[in-house]
């Protein structure tokens, strides 16, 4: 497969959904196949919360991509017949222009003054990445959990420029659950005596404990209760193998090791960026989703997961019936998914077939 | 309504389940009504993970006890009817001896050493409780959540010094998820700056940020998705009654709220100790809840809601199941319940009424 990462810049000024702007900024981007020579087979893909543009073979340190398990030469997103795209969102910390890097302003990284993110505001960049790469139109946008709400952000802000939205594993707009631990996860950042107001950068740190609690307890919202319980159970975590003495159980443990693996390469100010960003999303705000699925044109695949507790599978339904009643084209399929709320990332023969039905019909 | 409010010295040495032991010991007890000259109307009140001797009527600082809308004159457990006595656990942070206390050989607080308890220890120290009280047997253990264990672990543990049993919102075991979660908020505790490895109070202070986040995500866990929403929403917060600048949605400010008042109050070493205790219950042990339930003589009134999500209904049938399976005098009832797994505090005319059926049949 045919990998190809480079930065883009965009030197036009950027008015974000909070009325604030960014001079100028740089997109990470990463393809895989060809654009055939009428460009119409270019799809985009949109990256979860804690993702980023690598979304599928393995890059240059051997990471493999989030989800290739369904992205590659022969799986249901084929990219030897499709031209895939991802990029690394704004405020986000893998090389696109987010806190981490240099602010041209004050030639120092952005850190905190990094201003508030949308999904509008990156489905706005998407936009100008396409036309950048002189793609007339997606074939399809889809991606799961936040990248779902992408994909059904890109079918209302711009119904003419996109054919199929996937949306998977997602709402249209969060719960007050959702909200509630998102807010545990950045209380505990904010309190990390390493973030100092989001000026860690300054003090040559980073709020790895506090980063690492937020991931342990989005860690627990991404599995279901009954894949924990099947995982790990009430077994008691090896002597040998413990990652700290204080833990007693494996899923502890699990939760220990995952936790610091995150906080050492994550950023904090990018993770509270990057959540209340999930947090105020509403798709069609003030004027309703109703209202505003009368302009999308884009066929719809809205795939949930029972095991999904963080965006349950009624969740995908509300935005179904707003579509059946503005007889938007749409499919709502809700599958077993083992892995809880991160089934959406995994392969399954059903959830394949699914997608390349959907990309092929 | 009487109450009485003292601190009960037992001079023997109590050996612990994990083998270690206190060579004395205290326990705060709060008593409601009057033994009867029979001494045949005695309650026993099991208080759940962050509650303590206090449960109903007002103490000194006007503070209504826990279970207030379910203790008191002519109320579901009928303080003109019945004794009823409720104690602070070992290890807890109210009065009776724990972390907070001074440990005589030390002549400071015991702090991280003091030893890890278990459900069973608290039982245990109930039933020399009793003995010293000259209670023959309760007529009624009960309690909702950790306390629902202890009413539980009394049937199992004393089956000749127990009535009945009355087990609410509770599991014969804690679950996966439920360990997953409070594993992240001992990490919170464990990773404030003021914690000093559990040797804060050397050092004056507490750790207060992570008993916060700590208690924040604890309050998801007691409310239902669907009451966060009812009563939430997605509301934005009024500038005026902002707790924090950083907060948008009125259920951040709610949990912001409620984790500042609460780390104000309670021990971070309690907040371990009693988690743990809570993880590690296991009733009946390595012979299995069916095995264990043969012994049991008192009659269980086992209430669920199907509102809560930390311990599901699903949890109290197991119990059901092992009774039934002994011919052990067992009622399993499920109720709504508005307030997820908190709905075990709350007053409302099916529960009470069940109780009261069940106290008096």
């Amino acid at each position: 497969m045919k990998i190809k990462t480079e930065i883009i810049t965009f030197s036009e000024e950027l008015i974000l959904e909070s009325g604030e702007n960014l001079d100028s900024f740089k997109l990470i981007v990463e393809t895989y196949g060809e654009l055939n020579a009428s460009k119409t087979n270019a799809i985009l893909l949109c990256h979860a919360f804690s993702g980023n543009h690598h979304a599928a073979g393995k890059n240059d340190e051997s990471v493999t991509g989030w989800w290739d398990q369904i992205v590659g030469p022969k799986k249901a997103i084929d990219t030897e017949k499709y031209y895939v795209v991802c990029c690394n969102n704004i405020g986000g910390c893998s090389g696109s222009t987010g806190p981490l890097e240099i602010n041209p302003a004050s030639n120092k990284p952005y850190g905190k003054d990094f201003p508030q993110v949308s999904v509008v505001d990156w489905v706005k960049t998407q936009k100008m990445l396409m036309d950048k790469l002189k793609i007339p139109y997606w074939h399809l946008v889809t991606g799961g959990s936040l990248g779902g709400m992408q994909a059904l952000e890109w079918s209302i802000a711009y119904p003419k420029s996109i054919k199929k939205a996937g949306i998977f594993a997602a709402a249209a707009s969060s719960s007050t659950q959702n909200i509630a631990l998102n807010e545990v996860a950045r209380e505990s950042i904010r309190k990390d005596q390493n973030f100092f107001d989001g000026n860690y950068y300054e003090h040559g740190v980073s709020p790895k404990s506090g980063l690492k609690t937020a991931r342990m307890l989005g860690h627990i919202t991404y599995l279901s209760e009954e894949l924990m319980d099947m995982r790990f159970g009430r077994r008691f975590q090896d002597e040998e193998s413990k990652v700290d003495q204080k833990v007693n159980f494996e899923v502890e443990n699990y939760l220990q090791y995952k936790g610091e693996k995150f906080s050492e390469s994550f950023d904090a100010n990018s993770y509270i960026l990057m959540t209340k960003a999930m947090d105020s999303y509403v798709a069609g705000k003030d004027q309703g989703l109703n209202n505003v699925m009368k302009n999308v044109e884009a066929q719809l695949l809205i795939i949930g997961f029972y095991s999904d507790w963080l965006y349950p599978p009624e969740r995908g339904k509300e935005i179904q019936l707003a579509a059946m009643d503005n007889d938007v084209n749409s499919s709502y399929v809700v599958l077993e998914g083992d892995h809880g709320h991160d089934s959406f990332l995994f392969d399954s023969k059903k959830y394949s077939k699914i997608i390349k039905k959907f990309i092929e019909s």
